[in-house]
């Protein structure tokens, strides 16, 4: 298939080289050029401007966050620039209000916006075992099947309307930080009675919390290894933001995910700017005057 | 091995049977003494009197909080009538503090004090399939290992304090209450957004929490059957009381542990006192003004 | 002084209304014109554009939120129909970006921007009886002293940066908040014991807590009067979100603010969207199961 | 009137120094005798033991906390060398299940139990201002009137059960630590943003919250001077879990209560055990990475 591929950070590169693997004409853009060169050399085309990016059957797009998709799809014009018919898979996690305003925006432009954020790591992508949740029109999603079976292990359908995909990716990334701030926690509490981190987390994390996302996190609290980051700490707190938002949007009170905002401000104000957003276990250390509670 | 067993609750009653099934000579007792009958059926003796239960090279332990083991250990003179060498397997849930004073208690009558609580429902003590976490002398938990084999599916030493493997297990339940509110808020959020709490969890609990836990409970919430309780929520709120005084010893803040406590009173004000535990997600319902949001 | 005033809802109208009686020459606008014809009556000049409005020696403005603002300052262009050495007073509370685009844009266009947010409700506007937090340039604060004095019972004076008078607004507004939480709980738990609220907040506001916040929103709550609204709820959660995020810009951890918020959309999920804020009372007695913890 | 005093801390020297006054015949208790001098020389008499001095038509006792009461009155054994139709006069600040077990207690041996604990300092004592909230058998409390007059400014009568005065006194200290929490946070608000508490807190309690309580903590907060501890951190925390329990035993959520007890331990982990509880402040600025947020 003809796609274009719009945003080529960790994750985006690592997607668009496995629908380029997969045999697709992917033709791919991205703000600083560098960042294409391996995928042009494995054979994708780079086009010079975002509106040549745009003219397959097919786009997808993996940018950073709301702003950069308003700035390159709303504000840029691309939308303009897209053949009526065409899909847009929007990998990027964004926010519900964003999200409703993009799908009205292509429905105007007779565009089929797919909201298709996705769960998994840069290793994931590269693996193509993300988990992507999928919503849009029925006949867009069965179109761009190849692609999505091409870049994750599974899609996990969410309906016709995309605000759904994008606010299930927000609540599971909400999961995640409650999960790091569970441990957290309750590390600190067993450490503060003289049982290492490591020696609790190994009894969860094989028993009741064998999952990937408690073995992962657990095993960089355990080890204190908060870099360098796989998700950053503005990125938690902004993404945790992105929760309180939706929910301020429906009147959905979510006091855990109040305790997270408070306790990523701590850590950004204790110099955990560019730590793993695990180390919210520093800042309940910290808090417990424990050795091992302050960044490096 | 000539063992005792003292508290034939569900879980004691399941951990018995596997002490009697192994071939050990279990002699047990219990405040009401019906509920002993079936281990009797099965070959257990039955002692009229806790003190002709501990009359073994071991005795094991299962009693529902701090109270009862203060009440039939500490007030009860049970210390007076255990012989010197026995070893003391404890198996429940209790406080950091009674932890602390049941070892010197324990001590002073030269008795050897193993905490031994347990994560597991009555269904894996059924099935020996508990995971144990002990903590004591390692001598006293060499000579209780067939015990412990023969209840468990693995142990997890926690070193010679007692107060050790006690935290664990505090800490650990605080993770499970933590990993329920987490869904429950999150569910609600997809909800407010026209995604159904079961196609929601159905995602997460598949990949990044395929876990016990979180399977366990997410099927709960995800289909409303909150009675009967397997963990009903005045256990909850006595389990997360237990961590928030356990903190309070050592001046560890629990922000999440506050949470949850503000929730099982909620719960707790408005019908919740025979549900699940996992019934917090009617809380969050409630509070946003969802349908569902209230007991039944 | 000729001076104009944009925004004449029940504060600007009673602000403006001194203006007038102090002898100044005043010309106000508003969105809906009726606003003004009390005003006119009583000697005011109509503008029927914002522009007219703004070309004397001073202009204040009392606009609803950060919006209103944005729309006839920055984006209405009103600025360019400004003379340089203009004075701005910026009555309304907004957040501290949106203060701080302001003084650059002013800035640019050689116009005194002085922001002068206020405490006091209509009543105490109308009887110039505001308590007026001033931050600008010192020459253009002595210039419009006559207009403070006409409006209000004091002028407190913070400095030269804007941001700082808007800061203090958003922080005591904060306050307020917390103040009635603080009294919604209290007030619960003596209710939950067989005190009344009224019997309590009695004691407590004439005693310690005899000042004007506690004894005006107290007897909202003894008497469970939340209707008319003197401050609506959906104003009150507005006001947190601005503290909540001009905490999130300095990295400020706010945990009570995190708290209101939860209780703000509590309320508003439940019927309270013209309630007075102080029904954050009600809140607080329907989570603990008490009568009168429903919206009417 | 004869009259018994037991308890001579601060407070209690200072009430039993205007019994005296007042021209009472006190015979005074305490723990250790060197306490009890400067009443002596004022022409108290002194008893060896608690019960020399509950011989009196009334006993006035003024202890730490619940222990303190406990150990004197129920396990001391007070009650049977008290004549039935004594009054007990309760002044501190206790739990609601021991005011529930002490007036059980007392009815036990016909002696009537009034709770009366106050508000109010060591000066407000000296001075006799206190506050006193009275609750008991309406007889009793006319009994000990000219008691109260001798001690306080003003008695808040709270009807018949005793428990009901011990609410409203807990109720109270919790929204004082509120009122210390808010401007707290607020302060440290404006701080990040250049406004100096001193500034900020100078505006709000002389406006808004222009009553004692904001002026004496807010100006401890505004010149950071925590020590000597007017009311020390350990027993902030000890009256918010005063407050936490009494939710608890009636299912009232206190979400500020909990904030309150995670910030009260964050202050005794960092070296806060002898500071004012207003040095909550130091926890919010510590936590925003300002300056002046450790304990010197």
């Amino acid at each position: 298939m003809k796609v274009g591929f719009i945003g080529l950070g960790s994750m985006g590169s690592a997607m668009a080289g496995n629908l380029v693997a997969a045999g697709h004409a992917v033709t791919v853009w991205n703000r600083s050029e560098a960042a294409a060169e391996p995928l042009v050399s494995l054979g994708a085309k780079l086009a010079k401007t975002p509106d040549r990016a745009v003219l397959g059957e097919a786009v997808c797009s993996m940018l950073a966050n709301d702003q950069a998709v308003r700035d390159v799809f709303l504000d840029g014009g691309l939308l303009d620039a897209m053949d009526p018919g065409t899909v847009h898979l929007n990998h990027a996690t964004i926010s519900v209000a964003l999200a409703r305003e993009l799908a009205e925006a292509h429905a105007a432009h007779g565009i089929d916006y797919v909201a298709a954020p996705v769960f998994g790591r840069p290793d994931a992508a590269a693996a193509a075992k993300l988990n992507i949740v999928a919503a849009g029109r029925p006949g867009a999603l069965e179109k761009v099947r190849p692609l999505l079976e091409a870049m994750g292990a599974q899609t996990w359908p969410m309906g016709d309307d995309p605000v759904r995909a994008s606010v299930v990716k927000i609540a599971g990334n909400f999961m995640l930080a409650s999960a790091i701030e569970a441990m957290a926690e309750a590390s600190t509490l067993t450490r503060a009675y003289g049982v290492e981190a490591a020696d609790f987390l190994q009894v969860m994390t094989s028993t009741l919390f064998a999952a990937p996302a408690y073995q992962g996190y657990g095993k960089l609290i355990a080890e204190q290894r908060y870099s360098p980051a796989g998700f950053a700490m503005p990125l938690g707190l902004k993404d945790v933001g992105l929760a309180l938002v939706a929910g301020e949007g429906r009147r959905v009170p979510l006091p855990f995910a109040g305790v997270l905002r408070e306790n990523f401000l701590d850590a950004l104000a204790h110099g955990g700017e560019s730590l793993d957003w695990s180390a919210l276990a520093l800042v309940a250390a910290r808090r417990a005057g424990l050795d091992g509670g302050d960044a490096a």
